[in-house]
């Protein structure tokens, strides 16, 4: 039986899953902390993507609160960003770049303390923190090792947060930014269901608009039935934000989307 | 060391390994029985193919006999689908959508009694019955929960199946539907050997004839190394049922496969 | 407890991750070693790619020595090639064909003994070795079996090497083999650092030069903040081996890189 100090550890980088990146993460905790449960979040986000990153970070992170999170989308790897890790109010970790992927997470689960690694040996390659400082880190946190001597301690008001900007939300218009995909096409927005409400296009049959100016009917619903085959709905996923699918199609490629463009959604003249 | 009651978990869903979907499964199942092993089947069925999800579940989850077999390949979610779980003769469990996606394992390692899900409660979002719903119940049944504790028993025989179209087979000649493809393009077909021996064509050169109308010479054999680089080979694979490799190459492509094609294997006139 | 004979097993294949193959795997390895932990180095490698997958075995095996090491790049599946235990001499195993996949791993961890694996039933598919042959034998290792128990020893002298050309190096110019790439199309060569300080190059304003002739400059450093956003950047990688990246961007495509292909390094003419 794992011992009581042995947490156990999730994973959420830009690595790709299935390559020696992730190995390499998983063969470090396996020799630092056999006994420690490992549980692949995601590997997937689009490589530099730290907002995408960040945000399923904060996602799913809280539904193993007593776990140390080791998240690593670090485009900036070896530059001066800190390295942080993070106690968490409900007990678990997060250890990671300070680049915004963990202001989201220590926003939703609150932060206890906070400290900065300290600095590798110089010897060590300057390209993989993940494998060479965060897992060593992390290994730590779930052995029972004391987050204080990791390094030195921070204010947690200082941690980066990523640009989330909120949506622009008129009578009649709800426009909002596209956070990601996932593999069926469907659209994760930066807004939520009171948005729409507060829009007031909380039903009935709307448009969508994408940044290259296509515009394509959709319907508010709850389930992926509320639609004809093919038809774009608009909904509250599972994640409670705002999103559009095409049943049994891409809603990401019907609307021209790319990371980083906006959505429109508005009222269908009839 | 587990519980007697901590039966493993094996997963097979459409979501695409190293996303956020499968990641929020195994967060699901390690937070309600961390003690259980959790095994992937596959995470890469093509969206939406119940058939070969079914198939692939029914080949592969009785090498773990007593698991709690989770399985989701469910366009329908949210929808008037039944979600089932089933008790298996040989002490195994499956739970998952009642859209086909159940019948070929149901048949295979039969039905010892079977329930319907009871519903969700109204405030849980609708399109994510893989994490909210199926996840919960295999984590009861892992942990030693009783199937009559999850819903109503119902009727085995009204389980849903694929289909399956049976190969046609004259002397001479073996029409058959592809029914997927693995990574390397080899084509798994909905035929036996026994069916290419009842056609008359269990050696010898052969033709295959693809949906399109091109045709090219294939040679039925055992293994890889009994055709010459670039060949087609036709073979019982390991899952016991016909299929074609090209070797070093991609035979799907080559026969311009596409999901629900057919392949014809004729004698080679030479 | 994990009893003290139940070694963790790693995994490394050609499969893909995700897809049955190797989700047979782990459900053979689940079903007879049921408490030894298994961990996957890779998956991705490219398909039959034997030298990518040796190189990378070799680099991160390593790191869990007393490990049962299951290898699996096997484009000659069912044929001649010889299929391999190794006892290593720091304790761990190694199981896979002799085809080239082995030799590394076998140098870095020098051998201790060595087997050729007992053949098959004749009933078994010819045609996943790696289930049916490797695994049971992996499984075997990780729960105490002895290693003679599966097959005859043989001279680790004759354990098959891939190729693997030695970089070029005159003074001012450095010539060497592209291995292969990860995700981010950061690109790993066949050479060391040690090859470029040979070079005269271990520093200033270089050209490298791709097999189609084009050349793209780039610059020595060991991080990528070394270089501006957009630019080349040649550095020792955390496997220690000489690679080139692209700062936020696909050094792979950018010099048109294929499997087998060269580049060249040279000082920049200013």
């Amino acid at each position: 039986m794992p011992s009581r100090t042995d947490r156990p550890l999730t994973l959420l980088t830009d690595y790709g899953v299935g390559g020696e990146h992730v190995g390499a993460l998983h063969l470090a905790l396996a020799a630092a902390c056999p006994d420690a449960p490992r549980v692949d979040i995601a590997h997937d986000i689009p490589p530099g993507d730290i907002r995408w990153g960040a945000l399923t970070l904060s996602r799913h992170a809280p539904a193993l609160p007593s776990a140390v999170h080791l998240a690593v989308v670090d485009p900036g790897v070896g530059g001066p960003r800190r390295a942080l890790a993070i106690g968490l109010e409900d007990d678990g970790y997060v250890v990671g770049p300070d680049n915004g992927l963990l202001g989201p997470i220590a926003d939703v689960l609150r932060v206890r303390i906070a400290v900065e690694l300290r600095a590798m040996p110089a010897d060590v390659p300057r390209t993989f923190h993940g494998r060479d400082l965060f897992a060593p880190a992390a290994a730590h946190l779930s052995t029972g090792g004391l987050l204080v001597e990791l390094g030195a301690e921070i204010d947690p008001a200082g941690i980066v947060h990523p640009r989330t900007d909120p949506p622009k939300v008129v009578p009649g218009l709800l426009s909002a930014e596209v956070a990601g995909r996932d593999r069926f096409g469907n659209i994760s927005l930066l807004a939520r269901r009171a948005d729409l409400v507060r829009a007031e296009l909380g039903s009935g049959p709307l448009m969508v608009l994408g940044s290259d100016g296509r515009a394509v009917g959709v319907t508010a619903g709850t389930r992926f039935g509320d639609v004809a085959p093919g038809e774009l709905l608009l909904y509250e996923d599972s994640n409670r934000v705002l999103s559009v699918a095409q049943r049994g199609g891409d809603a990401w490629a019907v609307l021209g989307c790319v990371s980083g463009s906006r959505l429109t959604v508005t009222a269908r003249r009839t």
